[in-house]
């Protein structure tokens, strides 16, 4: 691909122009070493004009409709002169890149218009490497002046943890089901949540979507809420109808503007960097080790050793750390 | 102290020898390289011996009263001709050691017996510590034939995770009391527990307990159970009356006879075992960045970049893994 110097990236970035954000992004995307020095660059200099977005990211059960409600809130929140971003973590696919994104017509509306810009996730071989790239695209939106960025998780793998991580507010898209059915939302995701929306709240689907915000409110009782200043709200909405679209993005608004005067907002901020920091430390540190000759050799032979509890954990441990300081 | 070789520990403890048993887990908690050498020497040998009891890890909040619970279950299972070992995973309490230890005149009733052992939390300055001499004094008492091991969590820092990655069994102990006071409960926890026990469901607390195991029974229906062939019971007991304590026992044993059967009990075990090493080669290797000098030198400024958005992860990262190869 063609490659502009940092300075075109960068002053092209900050202009807002399109073609040069979707290669930036394409850059951040590259897993060439050249590729990714070059990133660090562009995105040093665009630090200082990050971080003015809300960011909010949308997790959810298959089938509860997470693609429709992005799309609503999308529309809706163009409507209140926002512009918005809308990416996806999805490690599982590198193609279509979550569900929302990969829906062409229903995105179609979306898509045309100026002041929003969808991207499919990024491609990469893990959970870690997607987070990063997406983390690093959502940067170079902030500075380009889109001041919302919806994160979607598709639910593979940890990547709610993932998107939680690197958004201010989470929204959790429930099914219109009580009951067993309503299993399908995975463990502890309810308890990161910062508002639950029951959708398809509408025709056949309404009685038993209020049904469902009652045990959801019930449920919620027993929990701890690590957030202050903040009880956690259950709306009905549909993003067919439009009902409850308005009262989502104004609870989110509220969210910030509370976050913002206890300053939970900064400090969470400043957590998720250092959190961020120390994930890719310690990822680093477990590819050197992993991909150590002397690991590799004994590490077969010893899972099954200890995995069948013929010699302990400890054991087994200490003589994997004495191969790889050896190397 | 007055050392004895590795042949005589294991026989003694084998032999089912109280004082060689005190002795080995005395040799367990020692910090000397020397005696943590002999300690894995120890537990090498009686490995084959191991792994025979049923493992049951006990939680809740603060004033659930897990203490009581756990001596009215240890007095039960006495006369139910089990041989009980009473463990506590309290990386804040270098002394007394678990709440429910704590409590001599309480567990008096049960310290007297032979066909029970109960032992305070080791001493450990990190809760990986304190988890690792858990698990070795467990794997001990397994060897000298206790059949059934109890592991009190105290709710502090990770500590419930920590247990319930060495047990089999992991069973929540609730307030009874509905609503905002039943949030005590940490998060995530209720989706780790195979049973829940709403106690002090006696006298004037009756009525509030059974509307908390209502509660709770709701909460429960909208949460994900990783367990296959497993309905999560919740139970209204006393420890005071003996309400509901066979109920429970009766419910382990279900438990683990359903387990064994689907191979779950088997494979959950192999698993933590794996799962053992890869925290303590983790924890190794964390250890060893966090020990370099070059890392120690360019950490301070790094975070402060970092927290403050001044520099990204990715560049601080790359920085702090470029010291520690040097070095």
């Amino acid at each position: 691909m063609p490659r502009f110097d940092t300075e075109t990236y960068v002053q092209g970035v900050l202009q807002g122009d399109r073609r040069m954000i979707a290669k930036a992004i394409t850059l951040i995307e590259s897993t060439l070493h050249q590729d990714e020095e070059q990133t660090q660059e562009i995105i040093g200099q665009l630090l200082p004009y990050c971080g003015k977005s809300l960011r909010i990211g949308i997790t959810g059960p298959p089938g509860a409709g997470k693609s429709t409600m992005i799309e609503a809130l999308g529309l809706h929140l163009l409507k209140n002169k926002r512009r918005i971003a809308i990416l996806a973590v999805d490690p599982s696919s590198k193609l279509s890149g979550g569900s929302v994104l990969g829906d062409k017509t229903r995105m179609g509306r979306l898509m045309a218009n100026n002041d929003i810009f969808v991207r499919p996730s990024a491609a990469g071989e893990t959970l870690g490497g997607v987070a990063r790239k997406t983390r690093e695209t959502m940067l170079v939106l902030e500075a380009a002046g889109f001041d919302t960025v919806l994160v979607e998780t598709v639910g593979v793998g940890q990547s709610e943890t993932v998107v939680a991580d690197m958004t201010d507010f989470f929204l959790l898209v429930a099914l219109p089901n009580a009951g067993d059915e309503l299993q399908g939302i995975k463990r502890g995701i309810m308890e990161m949540a910062d508002a639950i929306v029951v959708n398809k709240a509408d025709g056949p689907f309404e009685d038993s979507a209020k049904q469902a915000a009652h045990v959801l409110r019930s449920a919620l009782q027993v929990m701890h809420h690590p957030r202050p200043d903040w009880e956690l709200p259950v709306f009905l909405a549909s993003a067919r109808t439009g009902l409850g679209i308005d009262e989502i993005w104004k609870s989110m608004l509220r969210f910030q503007e509370v976050m913002m005067a206890n300053g939970v907002l900064q400090s969470r901020r400043r957590e998720q960097n250092l959190e961020w920091m120390t994930t890719l430390v310690r990822e680093e540190l477990e590819r050197r080790f992993d991909s150590h000759p002397e690991v590799q050799y004994l590490m077969p032979d010893l899972r099954r050793k200890v995995s069948d509890g013929r010699i302990t954990a400890v054991r087994a441990a200490s003589m994997l750390m004495q191969a790889f300081a050896v190397g």
